[in-house]
Order: C-alpha cells, then sequence, then structure tokens
C-alpha cells in the first residue's frame, strides 16, 4: 500500500487562489470543441419548431394543423390538448417569492385559446429537421379575433385600460410600498428638493447562444433533459412536478452554455413542451431558440418608470427618497416580482440614506415577459439614484462626486445595516467595503480634479468632452447554499461537482483552483462537473452573482475536508502519526523520510474494493459534500468614472476613457474577475447607447435581429481601465464577493452622466437610455429652443 | 409553509420490519414489466455475438475476418487490435486478492494467437441484428494448432504436465498452507484417526437470465454501461481504468437482474470489449448471453479435490484435521485465490476444532475459469465436514447427530474467534447463534429420534429409506460498507439510493421495510435504486451474502438521520421545540395539536428554493448517505435434516422430506427469508443428485444445454419444510445476517448422508457428487461384490 516516491513532481505546485490561472474551459471553448447545447447528438434526434403568435393579444378562434401534419417528415404538430396526457398541468408553475404572486400570472405551455404577445408559443411542431417543422409550422393555420393592447405600463395602470389577457381583472399584478424612516418629516425639513422623472430602456441579455433544451427518453422510463439554461436544478424540480416524474427518473445537464445574463434564470414553456413531447411520442427531441425567437420569447428587462423626489439638507446630504416605481412586468410573471423588488431595495446603494418610501407597481402589458438580464433590477436603481446625486449637483452647483462623497457609507460604519429585508427576509447588511476610498482612487486614475480644466481648453476647441461618474453596490452571493463535492478517483485526478452553473464566466477553473488548493494539486488535475442534478443532487444555480461565493465556499470547505480524510487514512495505512504527515502534490509524505502513498491509492483504499483492508477510523470514499450556508450576502462594490465626446450635431457619443474601480473582495483570479468587470461594463455600454427592444403602439415588436436592436462591438470601446481593490467579505471562509453583475449596474449612469456633463452648455437633463443619437440629437435641439 | 392537517392518512402505517410485506418487486416482474438487459431499448442500437474457441488448447495460426465483414449489415468484426486504440491493457486486470495472484493469470479481452478453453472469446462481430452478428461469427475463418490438454487439477499438478497456457511455466497458480493449532501432536495422540476423499461436481449458477451488457455513447464522450452483474461499482472502476476514462463520463447501472448467483459477480471479457467497441464505433452496442454461451464461458464452480485425515479422540470430540485441497481454477483465474481460501478456511464450520492444516493447490486446468457459484466454497468445505462427521460415526457407530452435538460450538462460547482471518485479514468471530438448539430443532422436527424404527419397518418391506444431516456457518454481511442514501423528494416520497445489487432476491423490499419504519411511512412510499453508480458514487455489490447487512444498516442509519433532519428544520419552521414533535405518516405532527408539516414540504424547504427562507440550525437537503462500517462478519447458521427414499436397482433417489432450520438473525422480512433459503436448498439439492458440467478427455465441454445438464425442477422437489430461527447479530444495528447463500451449502451434504443412510445395507461410503442414477447404482452393484 505504502511506496518510495517514484511519482514526484519535479516542480511542487503552487498555490493557484489569487494568481491569474488561465481558464480551463478556453483551451475546448476557443477551439470549437465545447458542446452546447446544439451539439448535443443522440441517435434518432427530432427537431421542434415552435409556431409562435404574430398578434400582441388575440383570441385564437380556430387553429388547424392538419395540413401540417400531413407533410412529409413531420412526426407531430402538438398543441396543449395533445400534451396533456404528460402533464400535470398546462400552465406553468409559479415561482417561489417572497411578496407573493398570482397562479394566473404565469405562461401557458402552449396558448391555444387566447395569446398575449407576440412570439407566446401557440403549437410545437416536430419534424427530421428543423427545416421542415418551420416550414410545417408555417402551414399551421391560426384564425386570430384581434383584441385591444396594452404596450404602455403606465397607461396599463389605469382602471379603465384593457386587460392584457381576458382572464385578468386588472393589469396590475401587484403593488407594494418597499420604505423605511419618516420620510414625511424628511420633506417638511428638507432644505432642498428635487425630482426627477427617469426610463431606461427594454433590452434582452442576448447571450452568444440562446436558449434551447434537448429531451431524451432513457430506458426505465427515465427523461434526460439537457438545457442552456442557468437553473438545472429549479428545471430538475419543475419538470419533475410538471411531468408527474420520480426524483429518480429526471436528470437535467447543463452542457457548455454560451452566456446566461439573466435570461436563462426563468424556466420557459419550452423547457416543459419539449421533455413532454419527448415522452409522448417516445422520441429524442431538440430545440433550439434562434435569434428571432430571442427578441420575441425569452426574457427582457429594464423598462421601469421612476418618479423620484429627493429631500437634501443644506450641506447636500440625503435626508429622504420618496417616489414611485413602475414596472412594466410584460405579459405574463414567470418569476412574479422578484425584479422590481430587487430595484426598489437596491436604490439607494452605496449611500446613507434616512428615509425612503418608494412605491411599486407591478403592471402587465402585452410584451415579452419580463425577468432578469444582467443586474435585476440593480441598474435601474443605481441609474435613478446616480441620476438623482447628479441632479443635487446641477441644482446646487456642487461637484458631482463630493456630493456622493458626503452621503457614501463610511468605512468604519461597517458592517452597516440597511434598514430594509433582502428577497430571503434577512436583514441587509453590508458585509465590508471602503466606498470613500474606491471612489477616490477611480477619481484620481480618470484625472477627475484636472477635468474641468481639459474640458475648458476642449470647448474652446469647440469639443464637447464630458466627465461622468457613478457608483454602485451589489449584493452578492445568495444563499441560502450551493453544492460543492470533491471527489478523489482511483487515477488521483480530482472530480468537483456543483450545482453553480458554467455559462462560459471563468467558474471551473475558479473552482478548480479552489479544490487544487486545498489539496495541495495543480489545478489541471481538478475537473470541475457544473450543472448536472444526477451529479448533485442539491443546488441551485446561477443568479445574483452568487456561484463563486456559495460554490466556492462550498467546494473550499470540502477539499479541507477530503484533505483531513486522506490525512487520516494515510496515518492508519503507514502506521505514522498525522503530525508527521504532510498533503504535498498528490501524495501524503512522512516528513523528513521518503515514505509516501499517492491520493489515488488512498481513494482505491477507501473505496472498499473487496478483499481491501479498510483503515480503521477511516470513512469510506475519499470525497466529501459540503452545502456551505449563507444567510446574508457579500456587498461588492464599484466607482466607474467614464469620459465622452459628444458631437452634438450628429447626436454623437464617442466614449474616450473608461475607468472602473471594482472591489469584489478576494479574487480567486484576477484574469476572470477583470473579465467579468469589462463584461459588465460593455453590457453598461450599450444599455446606455445602443439597446432598444422597440415596439409600436399595436406592441408588435420592431426590433427582431441584430440590424434594429445594436449591440456594442470592439469599435464603439475604448480601453477598459480597470482597478480591482480587494476588501475581503468577512462572511465567507474564501473572503469572495460576487462580480458577474458588478460592472454593469453603475455603467449606463456613469456614460449618461459624462453624456450630460460634455453637454453641460446647453444645460440638457438626461432620464432616459439608450441616448440614441436621433435622442441626443433632439434633446440638444430642444435645449436651444427652451 | 405549515398547514392543517387535511392530509393525514386514515391508518397510520405499521412498523413493516419483521413482517411478511408482499415483495415491491413482484407486481413488475411477475407482469412481465420488468427491464432486463436485454429489454434495454435505445436508438441505433447494434447488437454482438462473440466468435467462441472451439478448441481447448490451440495456438491460433491464422484469423481471416474478410468474409465476415463484407456481409451485408455487418458493421465491423473486431479482434483484439482493433480494439486496443480503446484499451489501456489488452488484459482483465487482476483482482484484488489477500493471498496475491499473478498477472498472466487473467483472461485477454479478446484472444487471438492462443486459446486456452473452449469458449473463450476470440473475435467480436457488430451487426444490425444478432442473427447476422452470429451468422458473420460463423464466417470468420479460424486455423487452429491443436496443443496438449490438461483436463483434471490433479494431473495439471505435475511438474511434466503440459500447461494449460504456453505463457505459465506451470499450472499450478498458487499454493498455501491455512492452519493452526498443533496438528501433529494431535494425529499423534488420537484415539482414532480416518481419513477421505472427496469431490464435489463442477457446475454454474444458470440464472434464469444470462449475462449481457448494452454500451451507450453518450453526448460529451461519456459512456453508459448495462450489465447484468452483481457488481457494477467493480465494473465502473474496471472500465474507467480499461477505457481510460475520467470517473464523470462513465456510468453503470444494473437493471432488473434475473438472478446473480456468483456467476456474475466476476467481470468479464465480454464486459470489455463491448464498451470499448462501441467507443470505437460510436454506436450503441448489445451483447446477450445465450445459454451455451453460459455453459462454456460464465464462470463455474465446485471441483475440488479433497483429501481429508481427521483425528478424534475417544469420545469422537475433534482434535485435528488435515489434509489437500486441489482446486480446479479452469483456465484463466479472474478472481485469483478468493475461492479456495473460502473453502479451506470454512471448513470446520459451526465445530470446535483444536488444529488444523489444510494445504490449498490451485491448478489450471483446460476448463472454464472458475470463481464464486453460490456458496463460493462454502458448500465444499461443508460437503467435506460433514462427510467427515459422518465417518467419524459411521466408523465408531455413532448416531451422526450425537457426533456432532458434541462438537458444535455452544452458546456460552459465543462470541467465538477461530483461529484463521477471513478475507480482509480481520479474526474470524463468530458473533452469535445456538448450534445446539438449531440441531436439536431441526431434528426434533424432522423426526430424527423415531427414524430407525422407521428406516427398519420399511426395510423389512423393501424400502430403502434413509435420513441425513449436514450443519452449517456461513459467514456474511461482509464489509468494509455498503451504500444506503435516502433522500426526501419534494412530493414527500422517498428514494434510498444503494450500491447494493436487485438480483431478484427481494433487496429493494427489505431496504425499503427499513426505510419506511425508519421514516414512519408505508413500505409504497419508498422506492429503493439499486446498482446505479451515477447514484452511489460508492458501493461494493451482491456477494458473500453481504446485501442485507451492509446495506440494510446503512439505510437504517440514513433513515434515522432523515428523521432527525427533518424534525429538527420542523421545529425551527413551526417553532416548536423537538420535543413537543412527532413524525409520524409523512407528517411532522405538534404533539396534542393539529399542526403538522408534511415531509414533502421539509423537502422543498430544505433543497433551497430560491426565495424560500430557510430554517436556522438545520442543513441543505432533507437526505442523508451513510456508509455503515463493517469490519467482521454476521455468522448465520443452518441445520438441514433431509429424508429419502432410494431405489437400489434404478440408483434413483426420492427425497421425501426436507427440513431446513435457518438461523439468519433479525429477519427483515420473513417470506424473503424462507424463499431464499428455500431457493438455496433447491440449489443444493441440485448439486448433490443432478447439475454436472461435464467435459470429455479433450477438454470438450459435453453439457452445453439444459437436456444434458440437469436443473431441479419442481417434481423433484419434496414440499421443503423451513424453520426460521431468529438470533440477532449484535455487530450490526438492524440484527441481521445473510442468507442469499446459507440454504445451499448444507444441502447437498445433508443429501449425501440422507443417501448413505437409506443404503447402509450396502454399507457404501459416498465421497462425490451429483450422485447420479448410474453412479448410485455402481456404487450399490461394488458395495455387493465387496
Amino acid at each position: 500500500m505504502t511506496g518510495h516516491d517514484s511519482q514526484k513532481p519535479a516542480v511542487p505546485a503552487a498555490l493557484s487562489v489569487g494568481r491569474a490561472v488561465p481558464r480551463l474551459e478556453d483551451p475546448k471553448l476557443l477551439r470549437g470543441q465545447g458542446q452546447y447545447l446544439d451539439d448535443i447528438a443522440l441517435p434518432g434526434l427530432l427537431e421542434c419548431a415552435f409556431l409562435r403568435s404574430s398578434a400582441a393579444h388575440a383570441k385564437i378562434d380556430d387553429l388547424d394543423v392538419e395540413e401540417a401534419r400531413a407533410m412529409p417528415g413531420v412526426h407531430a404538430v402538438l398543441i396543449l390538448a395533445d400534451l396533456m396526457p404528460k402533464l400535470t398541468s398546462g400552465r406553468m408553475p409559479l415561482g417561489a417569492s417572497p411578496t407573493g404572486g398570482q397562479s394566473n400570472s404565469t405562461p401557458f405551455v402552449l396558448s391555444n385559446s387566447e395569446v398575449a404577445y407576440v412570439g407566446e408559443p401557440i403549437a410545437m411542431v416536430v419534424a427530421d429537421t428543423r427545416y421542415l417543422a418551420e416550414d410545417a409550422a408555417a402551414r399551421v393555420k391560426v384564425a386570430y379575433t384581434p383584441l385591444p393592447v396594452v404596450t404602455d405600463a403606465r397607461a396599463g395602470m389605469s382602471a379603465d385600460a384593457p386587460t392584457v389577457r381576458t382572464e385578468l381583472e386588472s393589469n396590475v399584478l401587484n403593488s407594494f410600498n418597499v420604505g423605511f424612516g419618516d420620510v414625511e418629516s424628511a420633506f417638511a425639513n428638507a432644505a432642498h428638493v428635487f425630482s426627477d422623472d427617469l426610463w431606461q430602456h427594454r433590452g434582452c441579455g442576448h447571450s452568444m447562444e440562446g436558449r434551447g433544451v434537448v429531451a431524451e427518453v432513457r430506458p426505465g422510463d427515465e427523461l434526460c433533459v439537457w438545457s442552456s439554461t442557468q437553473m438545472p436544478h429549479d428545471l430538475y424540480y419543475m419538470l419533475q412536478s410538471m411531468l408527474g416524474l420520480d426524483q429518480d427518473r429526471l436528470r437535467v445537464i447543463t452542457p457548455d452554455v454560451g452566456g446566461g445574463f439573466g435570461p436563462k434564470y426563468c424556466l420557459y414553456p419550452e423547457e416543459v413542451a419539449v421533455p413532454a413531447a419527448a415522452r409522448l411520442l417516445g422520441r429524442n427531441l431538440k430545440w433550439v431558440e434562434d435569434r428571432r425567437e430571442t427578441f420575441i420569447s425569452s426574457i427582457q428587462e429594464r423598462d421601469q418608470y421612476w418618479t423620484v423626489e429627493v429631500a437634501v439638507d443644506a450641506n447636500a446630504r440625503l435626508l429622504g427618497i420618496r417616489g414611485r416605481l413602475v414596472h412594466d412586468q410584460g405579459a405574463y410573471a414567470p418569476k412574479p416580482v422578484n425584479l422590481p423588488y430587487n430595484s426598489a431595495t437596491a436604490m439607494s446603494g452605496p449611500y446613507m440614506l434616512p428615509s425612503y418610501s418608494m412605491d411599486v407597481v407591478i403592471v402587465h402589458t402585452n410584451k415579452v415577459p419580463v425577468s432578469s438580464v444582467r443586474g435585476a433590477g440593480y441598474p435601474q436603481a443605481a441609474f435613478a439614484m446616480e441620476r438623482t446625486m447628479d441632479l443635487i449637483a446641477f441644482k446646487l452647483g456642487l461637484d458631482r462626486a463630493e456630493v456622493r462623497r458626503r452621503n457614501l457609507i463610511p468605512p468604519e460604519k461597517m458592517p452597516y445595516t440597511k434598514k430594509l429585508k433582502a428577497r430571503s427576509g434577512a436583514a441587509m447588511v453590508y458585509d465590508s467595503g471602503d466606498y470613500l476610498a474606491s471612489q477616490a482612487e477611480a477619481l484620481e486614475a480618470a484625472g477627475w480634479k484636472d477635468f474641468p480644466d481639459r474640458q475648458a481648453r476642449a470647448l474652446a476647441e469647440g469639443r464637447y468632452i464630458g466627465i461622468g461618474i457613478a457608483n454602485a453596490v451589489k449584493g452578492t452571493g445568495r444563499g441560502p447554499f450551493e453544492s460543492g463535492i470533491v471527489r478523489v478517483g482511483q487515477d488521483g485526478k480530482v472530480s468537483v461537482y456543483t450545482g453553480a452553473t458554467a455559462m462560459g464566466q471563468g467558474i471551473e477553473t475558479a473552482l478548480a483552483q479552489i479544490c487544487a488548493d486545498g489539496l495541495s494539486l495543480p489545478v489541471d488535475d481538478v475537473r470541475v462537473i457544473a450543472g448536472d442534478t444526477a451529479r448533485t443532487p442539491l443546488g441551485l444555480g446561477g443568479f445574483a452573482s452568487r456561484q463563486l461565493v456559495t460554490a466556492g465556499s462550498s467546494v473550499h470547505l470540502a477539499a479541507k475536508s477530503v484533505a483531513a480524510k486522506a490525512l487520516a487514512a494515510a496515518s492508519v495505512i503507514l502506521d505514522v502519526p498525522q503530525a508527521d504527515l504532510e498533503l504535498k502534490d498528490g501524495h501524503v509524505r512522512v516528513l523528513a523520510s521518503n515514505r509516501a502513498i499517492s491520493l489515488a491509492e488512498i481513494a482505491r483504499t477507501l473505496r472498499g474494493a473487496p478483499g481491501y483492508a479498510f483503515p480503521a477510523g477511516t470513512e469510506p470514499g475519499l470525497e466529501s459534500a459540503m452545502h456551505w450556508r449563507s444567510d446574508s450576502l457579500a456587498y461588492a462594490n464599484a466607482c466607474h468614472v467614464a469620459e465622452v465626446e459628444v458631437t452634438p450635431e450628429l447626436g454623437q457619443v464617442e466614449i474616450k476613457r473608461y475607468v472602473a474601480l471594482n472591489d469584489s473582495g478576494r479574487m480567486i483570479n484576477p484574469m476572470i474577475v477583470k473579465g467579468q468587470v469589462e463584461g459588465g461594463i460593455v453590457h453598461g455600454i450599450g444599455n446606455a447607447l445602443y439597446e432598444l427592444m422597440g415596439y409600436d403602439d399595436s406592441a408588435q415588436p420592431v426590433t427582431t435581429s441584430f440590424q434594429e436592436y445594436l449591440l456594442v462591438t470592439a469599435t464603439e470601446l475604448p480601453f477598459l481601465e480597470t482597478i480591482l481593490r480587494e476588501t475581503p467579505s468577512p462572511i465567507n471562509p474564501i473572503g469572495a464577493k460576487g462580480v458577474g453583475e458588478a460592472g454593469t449596474i453603475p455603467a449606463a449612469a456613469a456614460i449618461v452622466s459624462a453624456v450630460e456633463h460634455a453637454l453641460a452648455p446647453f444645460k440638457v437633463r438626461i432620464s432616459q437610455t439608450p441616448i440614441t443619437p436621433e435622442a441626443l440629437f433632439r434633446l440638444v435641439e430642444s435645449s436651444k429652443t427652451n
């Protein structure tokens, strides 16, 4: 069982955490060897297409599928009634929510009697190829009777507005107040009160890979479902109950996922329809969303109307904020009220705010349903708050950074308890962070102090340059837990299993680093399997910048536990006290000796191969499953400073510099953190300047391709100057905070602040995004006439 | 989260352990709804056939596969070289063994240069159907040069014997002594010394379902393998290393298994060849053993030549036993020396034996490889010991039961330590049992005392009746552990996952009973998933009557742990002290109140659905994984008494009565225990009277169908009178002992004892099984001429 040290590597593995270890995902992904949903090859796989509503709101009088069914190569054309023998419900279940929801707010698996937005799935075609399926879907004859539509949430609130669906009594899904403190007194005693009306664009997440689902019928009445989702476990539990399956008869896997960004957080009708049809037909089925379908059926977000009033004292210190937030929910509410609740509770961000009262109204419209897109309500909140900060500075003639400085939570007040509840019901406690130092460092790097001189010189040359600032705080690492299972194989290679979802963001590398360090192994010896319900019975998935904190902590603890097991077993096997052993380079070594036993051999012993003696006092399996419990959030913070040049006569904005300070706690891999921050900034810049999901007055979408809906490309971007601070979180064992959303949240506000600043001579106020050339041109023109 | 008690069942679940709960498996299995290996339906599945050696020992000069390859519908004809790109070794690995083995004793995946027994796989054909595959296999041209064969192990031992394979220097695989005490003194001081030469037939397990394997290539370079095996985890680990697969890329499942009986304990070349070919061809493949293949390629057993000398004192008390055990190993040794080691260490059985010395010689022959068949060496040991007991009685003119009584370990000596090591290296400690009472009870039930009178009366009528007795002890519950995972689903149904293998023996029902009682649920609410490496990372499988003891103990502990978790969580959720709660009927109920929370709801809460508040002080997951550790065996005991009538002139034996007392500790389900005992007896009766795997002098098998190889059918059997004693084992938490093999072990010895007794007037001594009519006739005839 023991042996001399023939396998000792030449160079011992150094600790990898904190180093920019090259991403383990990249060799595969960058060489086209990733296995995305559409790459899942199964024998006899049939393809699906969905017939979607072309009406924004209509009654379906007739649905004639006969011609489509008769087409050669078409296996089935299914409406809801066809699927019902395999479903326990024809309607998607209501997601859990702290403030409730309504069972009639969720989408149907297929809608056969009424449709409430363009893109709503009506019928499903199964054919030999996608081409055939699309052709057949086009042959299904739908007779619509148009019904009145609601396109603007504010209009939809009105008691005499038509309802978005005939089953609704009102378009108002929910309304509630989020607040604390004595707002009335604050405003009564304020030195100044200012107000603003704000709106942010509606848009999607637009991953490189759209949604998609493969359902495979397996021996033993089992079902294996692959989905390009952020939430394999949610899908697993939902499908169990929607399909009436034993927990053992279902496996959900996320293959390589080409981006999540929020829209893949929801569960969709297609994710039920395809598995149900597979069970109905006894065939393996695939559906992959095309880009047009993304525009008309994947979750969209932002699209909130904020009315904000702020009360400040004579020194520009916040006394209170009040207002109303009208949230456009679209036609259905798959995750009822999480998002506007996030927005309302996130508004005060990094600032001290004594009183607050926000009336939230969630209103259905005949548009694509709304849930989370990167930031999940926080970007709107940051936009509202940072616009308000700029407004105060503007009104009081103060420096915008100075107004913020006076209101930022100082480090000595950490941990700082906001008088708000997080979604879990727990108190909202900011765990750590130095917001003042963060802002100061960002301003210094961006040349904030000298900017007025530069601006004056530019203006003298006829150039409109401006600098903008925005702060943000993001609660990350949402619990209650994520799974981290570490298992040493008989070959000494280590597998990490987690319910966290790998969406290209580098979580596999980060978890491998944490595990490798815990076991004193090279990172390459660790393989991370993320998002497979057969590997991790428990798991939550990817949302709320939670995965590194939660899964990382679990993997850290599990690796430590495996290391302890290895030492205990080696002590028995080698008959050496544990104090004389060390775990190094894949072996437990006897100090001051050349005796050692490999992890591989310990793993073989602890798996209990028949005939092997089993070391006394040890447990079977060189493995450990941990579910680190988290009841509070780790708050990341950021300060972004953008510099732009505006050409008013063209309405054109050029970003000259972008400095982003980000503090996401202890960094496992600074390269990945930087990538996440920068990707988030790009997303936010798109939100600020380019992206707009448009609907006409009849709620017909007018942007259903990238010709109309503009995504940022490299040519629109400056070199991003990213500064990474590191304030370890005290509330988790790895000190980490999430980083997936932090880059996006303040970006639009920083850009708008800079554009407004560049246009200072025109005294324009910007209250909406995106600032398209047309919008900017009109704004400047209207300022001239004022 | 809480609610009133609307779901309370009308009748509370009674404890099920100890009751003859109808088998959960039966509705499925008896209605033809079982899913056996051959029922695994996969799209695009191709079928395999093996070309097998027709020579017992030959060099293969040429192998021409071209004609077979050219046949329409044939996808591949593969020899070992074709498979090697997917294999790390062309030879099966050496199994773990306490006394070592030789790397050149294991079979090849395919043998292309030399064959060492009739049936050895040479090439593999993959075709659209099995028929085509068989036809193509017949077209492969093999040019053999015959080599000398060894058919008798005793002859094979000789230094000048030809070797069974040219790579061997000697046919003796291993030889060792098992013993203790001062044998020389014992024999020197003995009042009497007797000796005997014994042999038991060679035979197979002959399950209703033969072996078989399906290999499925899966997305992600994964492989799913179904095998009708007793050892899914062994297969999993072996395939990982033989195919060079990551632990995550392989899943091994045992579907419904139509009997194991030992031959499915070994891993076979076909279980490597089919998966390797599937990976090579990228196709899903199936191979199912046909009955002829069972006879020429599945493990066989018994076939040991024992020479026994016994020393007794004047009172017929044992002083010592010595002898030699020549074990026919067949052509290869897949599990090197476990079986003869078992035999040698098991011989003294329930008796006190002061000294012992058995020389074990393991010898290769050109016959099918040998490993375990039900009893795994114990039946030969019991046969040797019980024949010796009868010999002592015969020689000293004593009652056979009385000789045994004087030598049985009395209950007051329990726990009793034999001076031998179990295979794990642990001391052999009999944990409990009352062998004297067991024998007395069996004798009483069988009418032993009055039998001489009956026999005398019968003889007077010209009828030869006899009664025979045999005792046995079987070490059961071999560790080091078995997995038991209990998981409550969101629907309140409970899944039990275990590495134990369900082979039709009722383990699913027994584990469900244990789990149901632990959680106060009806048995029907529990589903047992046995033998799936994706469900249970750790597991050992089915052998050595181990599964109920080991998996049962783990499931018991896991269910208790889940119950404790449910109570802890309910206490937080309901805000009621645990002392005021009880778990009953699928709910945690508040005593003296109608408040309750269902296990389903606790499971949903503990899985951490997003947005749910998570109960303080509890762990995620209403589940528990236990691996109850076992370092010693639980010894079951039996006393069988058989009554026969012999017709000497026909050589015919009719079993008139069969009384079997069995003590397998605490019974989870007496109906299943009875079934196992009776099935075992039938197996043993077959061994005694009918089964014989025959080879001619050129090592050609002469029994390759059930026309030549006789299995017992109902017409040969009497009503079996089974008495179930219950001496709980003190060494496991459920008090159980294994029962899968106990019925077989003494049965042949009891039958032979009875036949010999019936033929007492002829003074014949029976030293071999099966006692075929021809053998019996000759025995009687030869006694007349003596």
